[in-house]
């Protein structure tokens, strides 16, 4: 059985042949989406894409991950902002059309929790909190085997719990959200707030100041380097231990740029989590690093049409 | 369509028969749990008040809100601080043989959400969040139709959901938690806290010091009183905006003792609320006080039974 995902990216867009029994990705390509051409256009190049990756292999349907506040149940993209001409965007109607298979689509946080539960750390499991630490912080939640979007699909937007009422100010307005704390923005942002006071860090002796030399930074021992990553696990401990109470998950999957940090992130991320759960939620979880790494993307994406074509009725 | 409701509490237990079309409760009776006399003691006298109050009259089974930590799936009290004996006491189960009647149990707080759902101000929502604020803060969520109790029955624990690192200490042990902020203990503690720097504040004067004196005072202009008021309204507004970012709801239900308080409650948390949730969120929900007031308990555990046996296949 072999589906279709299509990681959809400001910029590029991948597409990837799926195997749905093993989780291989067969055959991959990446495009240009040049939004600026137009939807009609990345439609166009898209379903391109579809028809030359799976030359002569029957497939069921394409699954799309895409940035931005997604109709799941229409297949709509209701407003992306990277994309600032799609304002309800009949992307997955379209692309069906040009096709004539279904498209699912489903925004990417949410597509790589589905990727998780279907090919990743999250098999087998029906409580799955997946958290995405990149240039924001994304989330994606399975309960009861269930994905949670909320009444409008715009739930589980765990970037913007906030953690810290009085931390630094987030993106989108408020203080102390966890993605002003874990995302690898955040990460960048200590650093450089933290250069006129430690200028002899060895963080700005690396090339760029970002989230991997402030790791690499810690684990050398470097003092501003140790503070940061300490702010970090400190905030996603706490995210996380709420994460706990509220959905009493079998695991945590956390991926992204910043997760790669590994061991120097998730060790004292554990401890600490061990530390601030309730009694009754003590040894009911287990926190990992996501193991899909490059291929989270297409595989969420495959995902989003495996979890729709299997669905409960 | 009749059920029968029961109301667990440490001292005394309500048995209510309710209509399950009009939420009316036809009739009502309160007896002593007393647990001390030893579980079968408080099963039988359960059994005799759900005899009593349904006799000659037809109905569908029992509803159990229990304090505690509740398998639900099997009607089992795993543990509850006011039960010291009941560890893994069968209580559905037993009843049941006595009554010969399908008996559900759930948790307190999941009890409510369900009656809100039922009979209350959710009614017609498939997207819920309650809150109960009294002695401590109890959170229960439907998410796409569906009470959401996670992996072990044991999630939506709202209440410990941290919101200020650097709080009060809670009875958990963690520091800032929700129930440690909006709790009627909490409130108390902080006017108790205030008394030193307040003492003539109008709280003093009354009988008892409570959250219902501190919002009393807050409304006649009291220094510590407006204070006290302010901070559980900050800590409620940022645990609801998070609620919403994670659950996209449609209402937000408050109950329990602190939310009789009403508008000086209300008021400020609905616009606080409006000014942190992101755009996307704006308009998507309403915050209202629960309408079952003293009828919450019964209804709740009616709607235990109610949700149940309509459960989707």
């Amino acid at each position: 059985m072999y589906v279709v995902g299509i990681d959809l990216g400001g910029t590029f867009f991948k597409v990837g042949l799926v195997d749905a029994e093993s989780g291989k990705i067969l055959r991959k390509l990446e495009r240009e989406t040049k939004v600026n051409e137009g939807g009609d256009s990345v439609i166009q190049r898209m379903a391109e894409a579809v028809e030359e990756i799976t030359e002569g292999i029957e497939y069921i349907g394409v699954g799309i991950g895409s940035p931005g506040s997604i109709d799941h149940d229409k297949g709509i993209v209701r407003f992306s902002p990277n994309f600032p001409g799609w304002v309800n965007f009949e992307l997955g109607g379209l692309l069906s059309n040009k096709l004539n298979k279904p498209v699912f689509v489903e925004n990417d946080a949410n597509a790589f929790v589905l990727g998780e539960k279907w090919f990743g750390a999250g098999k087998g499991y029906n409580h799955i909190v997946a958290l995405t630490l990149g240039t924001g912080v994304g989330g994606g939640v399975i309960s009861h085997g269930m994905l949670i979007t909320g009444h409008n699909g715009i739930g589980t937007e765990l970037g913007h719990v906030i953690i810290e009422p009085n931390g630094p100010q987030c993106g989108c307005g408020n203080y102390g959200c966890l993605e002003a704390l874990a995302s690898a923005t955040a990460i960048r942002r200590m650093a450089l707030e933290g250069q006129k006071k430690f200028p002899e860090s060895v963080i700005f002796q690396s090339e760029n100041v970002d989230a991997k030399s402030v790791f690499e930074a810690a684990k050398m021992g470097d003092g501003l380097g140790k503070a940061i990553v300490d702010r970090v696990v400190n905030a996603l401990s706490i995210g996380i231990a709420n994460f706990i109470h509220i959905f009493n998950p079998e695991i945590i999957v956390v991926g992204g740029g910043v997760s790669r940090a590994g061991d120097i992130l998730f060790e004292p991320i554990r401890e600490k989590v061990q530390h601030l759960v309730m009694p009754s939620f003590k040894g009911t979880y287990k926190i990992v690093q996501s193991p899909l790494v490059e291929e989270a993307g297409i595989l969420g994406a495959a995902s989003v049409i495996l979890q729709n074509v299997n669905k409960p009725k």
